[in-house]
């Protein structure tokens, strides 16, 4: 049964195909979020990608957003969007460094370059087509499909003078900034958005880093911990993306293609104006709440930066796409540098 | 003639909105282009423009580039797309500050915001809409399509190393900053790309300002001048736009306007990715061709910036419509300002 329903779809495309290719079937993508559509940047980012395709496309493209866990619970997309069972994801690569540990580096990285010059990477120096590569073996085609401004670099109960005063603190922490606080000392722990306050509150653990001033103070991190640290050395930019099932990809037209890639396109840019457009006023109702911002000094973040060598040495060492996607993003920052320190004011 | 050709074309217009307003007709636009399409980036991401609107929206919007001078010379697009001989325009808000001084500020600001604090007010702090007030009494609505990272602050033939040294000197200078340089006694005049080299060649000018690395480097100006300077305080982001006239811009669906605003906001994530990505190479082989990388030191910069204060203030108490924006993007930058201190790296 299942075999014929497959034969007469393909039948059908094909007879589609032969007839009118500028009128292909319209094409609907369940996309599964790895994030809740309330959640500020990280989930309406998403919401306005769904927004904007439908309304772009006039039809041809129909995507509907799917809470976490309504379709398949949000660390699941990866398999399930794999295996054809959902069509689309939106989230960050960053979730997948277990399944592809290289697949961190297209999401955000240790002293690693904020937007602009991130994007200049991803969009226009062969970053996404390097990430690709390894989603393809996958069988899921991904497109960078937001950004957002750096994060803090996390809450604390009190000031932080010198690293080790956080060697066996428990700690919330993301992505490849969390083996950096490991070699430090630190026990991290991964914990969705929503389990945090009340692990925060509970003791269960010390401290917690999750994203951007605006999103944070949504949270409530600050009823706890009163001390905010910046910058974020560990996520000066992260990205997003929007997963499909390759097969899925494959069978779009070039029209339905370029539109996704588009509306992908505009949200990296939206992404990035409006997280710097609303951290300044969070910071101010933060400092209100009695919030202390504190800046780590200089000799800390080199500490940082010197456990986060370590463990990216370590990484390459281990996975040969970790290696080539690092070395590709190295020769780009090389070659970036003298422009940075060059074209900008300050 | 003319009448009845009108008369039918609208009367054709309210019957196909009665009729079926979801598949309305396609709209055709043709887009005078105020740079050639040949110009890294400046002329590229107009073309990418027209082709990614013409392969994403499959026919219900077909824009058509047109080069400097095949509809009308470059600098009358404005008054072409006003009066509707001409039904859009790529260009920058900057070229529009005989007719509203204000619209300077919507393309680059001297000691302004680089392109992601930019974008955080031109496209989700209410940059696009004030700038909208001003183009709406033109009968133009346009969208901000583009952005480019910092440009380069100039070519000297000799070492400046001071800026009394200037005086008097000819050199060729854009938008804002060409009032900061006549403040401090350069004879500033405005020319367009082809004619900057030949100008130089021949000692009709002793200096030029005019893009980028990667855009200078292929207009040559090196084999002239061998003293290059930065940073360019005066265009530290760089936007571009697409206008269009406003009774076309009000007719199209929601469908078309959504696309067009997709388009454009993709074009601003690319033009900044692409920017950032082009620049490291330029300056490289600037150098193997015997050219002299200069940073402006602090107290220089610190007179520039202070000549552009007494610019601002003076186009501020003359055009009430400068004002407001200023204001505007005043208040959203002092709202910035603890963010970009404390959220990045350097």
């Amino acid at each position: 049964m299942r075999k014929l329903l497959i034969s007469t779809a393909a039948i059908l495309a094909m007879a589609g195909a032969a007839i009118a290719p500028a009128s292909a079937e319209p094409v609907r993508l369940k996309m599964a979020s790895t994030y809740p559509s309330s959640l500020t940047q990280l989930g309406t980012l998403g919401k306005i990608l769904e927004k904007n395709v439908n309304t772009a496309s006039g039809g041809e493209i129909e995507i509907k957003f799917f809470e976490p866990g309504a379709l398949v619970p949000a660390l699941e997309v990866f398999d399930a969007i794999k295996n054809g069972s959902v069509d689309a994801g939106w989230s960050t690569p960053g979730y997948w460094q277990g399944k592809e540990p290289a697949l961190a580096l297209f999401a955000a990285v240790p002293f690693g370059p904020s937007a602009g010059e991130y994007g200049g990477w991803l969009l226009t120096g062969g970053g996404e087509d390097l990430m690709n590569e390894i989603y393809h073996k996958h069988n899921i085609h991904s497109l960078i499909c937001g950004v957002i401004a750096p994060e803090a670099s996390g809450w604390f109960r009190e000031p932080v003078e010198n690293l080790d005063q956080l060697k066996g603190k428990k700690m919330r922490f993301f992505g490849l900034g969390a083996r950096v606080m490991q070699k430090l000392g630190v026990d991290t722990q991964l914990l969705a958005a929503a389990d945090i306050y009340p692990a925060l509150e509970r003791g269960t653990i010390d401290a917690t880093e999750f994203s951007q001033p605006a999103i944070d103070l949504n949270l409530g991190f600050y009823q706890v911990a009163k001390h905010y640290y910046f910058p974020g050395w560990h996520q000066q930019s992260t990205s997003f993306e929007l997963m499909i099932n390759k097969e899925k990809w494959d069978a779009m037209t070039e029209q339905q293609q370029a539109l996704l890639t588009m509306a992908c396109r505009a949200n990296y840019a939206l992404g990035m104006a409006e997280g710097e457009a609303i951290q300044g006023a969070a910071l101010k109702e933060l400092e209100s709440k009695g919030v202390t911002l504190h800046r780590w000094p200089p000799e800390i973040l080199a500490q940082y930066e010197a456990a986060w060598n370590e463990v990216a040495a370590e990484l390459a060492a281990e996975d040969a796409s970790f290696k080539k996607a690092w070395d590709s993003l190295q020769a780009y920052r090389s070659d970036y540098e003298r422009w940075g320190e060059l074209g900008y004011l300050k």
